[in-house]
């Protein structure tokens, strides 16, 4: 679906109009969770969880048949610091092994029965380096926000956003700290494993780039252009076409969270659609989805991106959904209730 | 299969003759996680599972086809000691909910794939109430320690125990009483619902379910017959004929730990084949599982039983899994490795 902006001015009129809740159906879906056959409140946050998803579908019993998972990548010019692990030709190696089906998040979309798409993002053409100037141009931006937004499949029933671009904790953890303050060092984190040095560097990125682009810190939307990535836009498009069109939200671990961020700090109930799926190993990331208000499904201490996370919560969704839309009521099963 | 024990004895000996894991298949395992296109560690405690998993079942690239779900199901003497907020016949009520496949259960076996079966033990002969004398006689333990075992598909490669029992929270907290020691008020909690006074009273009588069974202190065995009930031996008896076939188990919430427990204490490596699924809300569990050292997958708040947070686990297993047997290799994907 088109996209409905051409400008982030736009884009922001866009995050201020998205549509709530069904109230109808959140109150049918607590009533009928009242009724089921089990004391009350025993399935925990199963239960939140499967009422949150029945107002957003608009469905007293909702099913859970669609899941999109969506992968995006990007290349970052901020990795001429040499603020990664890996080189950034990793970022097109594993494109093509998500579209040949060898990652770990086609796996994990494969075991969870979501479809998957993957949409490299000009990936020969990185950002500029954000320690040097803004990262992207208004134009590029807004590109990247639309191609998530068009990325979005409109019969989805449940949306994963990942990422896989070299070098992105490093933008992630600027966006982070230009809009929710703090020190540098505070937001930056081993990544996919750099040394002390490369921490040092990474560490040494943000503060350049918070300082070199103070645009940043006035305005989330100039935080994901100055300091972001194409891939990191298109999670932050898709997650608003999601919105849009009324379809829940699963945010992944610290970039994909950083995506989140931007529209939370945008538009009040920008993520009101949206759960965040698991609790990242990278060290910044509790207090990044503090800054977003949301706790985690899951805490296994994965650090790997690509969707990988949230994909691994889509398992709690099913079995909650599961729960309430099939499950007897106490007057249906003749169970007394206490 | 015919459980090979006819005596407590005899099922000590066979807790002490279990096997162990296929070393040959954990090294494999390890070294093929090496080599999957992820950062080192970057999957977390799903490397851990799935390394796990393929040490028991002596397979370097398993798969997870065949998950068994057991619920058993028991009814307890100590209930006229006012210990639960529901009435007994609750018991066999939902036992009938089970069969027509209209309990939280019946959904989350079904929403992983898992076959489920369900066992009543003699719903209309609860055990005594322990606070007057011994629970079961040793003819009645080990008769449920085989239905347990016998109840367990050698054809599985998973296995969940999960149980009902009104009242059955008082007789898990009294084991673990009784073989971790402590205050009866450390172990006992809300359960289903219990309000203040409902708790006083469980808490007195496990105090008394102790004072009265003296021999439950001395041997795990004996705290299981003297304050068990048949759904918690037929746990018992059911992970240990798991562990016989080499079959991985998830342990559910506070009750079936507390069957655990007794084969923890009863035979070293007992649950070496077994992970704790998920953190009841029943304040005790956390105290429980750090008795069998073990920490769970997940953390979402349910205090259901019936194997509801262990099955919802299955769903990590399964994704864990999913990753090890189907991710590429670095050489494979020709993907750079740092």
């Amino acid at each position: 679906m088109t996209a409905p902006f051409s400008t982030l001015e736009e884009f922001r009129a866009v995050l201020a109009a998205l549509p709530t809740a069904d109230t109808a159906a959140k109150d049918a879906a607590e009533a009928r969770n009242g009724q089921l056959t089990k004391p009350p409140g025993a399935l925990g946050r199963l239960e939140d969880l499967a009422i949150w998803y029945a107002a957003w579908r608009g469905d007293e019993k909702p099913q859970l048949a669609a899941p999109q998972v969506l992968v995006f990548a990007g290349n970052h010019g901020v990795c001429a610091q040499g603020v990664s692990a890996f080189p950034p030709e990793v970022t097109v190696q594993m494109v093509a092994n998500f579209e040949r089906g060898g990652a770990a998040i086609n796996q994990l979309a494969k075991a969870f029965g979501a479809k998957m798409d993957v949409h490299a993002l000009e990936l020969d053409n990185p950002t500029n380096d954000f320690t040097q100037g803004p990262a992207m141009s208004e134009a590029e931006v807004v590109a990247a926000l639309a191609a998530g937004w068009e990325a979005v499949d409109p019969e989805a029933d449940l949306v994963v956003t990942g990422e896989m671009g070299i070098g992105n904790t490093t933008s992630a953890a600027a966006i982070a700290a230009a809009i929710l303050g703090g020190d540098p060092a505070d937001w930056t984190g081993r990544g996919t494993g750099v040394d002390d040095a490369g921490l040092a560097r990474k560490t040494q990125a943000v503060a350049d780039g918070l300082a070199r682009n103070p645009e940043a810190r006035a305005d989330p939307l100039q935080a994901l252009r100055c300091l972001g990535g194409r891939e990191i836009a298109a999670m932050a498009g898709a997650m608003a076409a999601a919105h849009q069109h009324r379809i829940p939200v699963i945010i992944d671990g610290f970039i994909c969270t950083a995506a989140a961020l931007v529209l939370a700090k945008t538009a009040d109930g920008a993520l009101d659609h949206a759960v965040a799926g698991h609790k990242s190993a990278e060290g910044a990331h509790m207090r990044l989805l503090d800054g977003i208000g949301k706790q985690p499904l899951v805490d296994l201490g994965l650090r790997l991106g690509e969707g990988s996370g949230a994909a691994l919560a889509i398992g709690v969704l099913k079995g909650a959904i599961a729960c309430h839309s099939g499950m007897a009521t106490f007057a249906e099963a003749g169970v007394s209730d206490g």
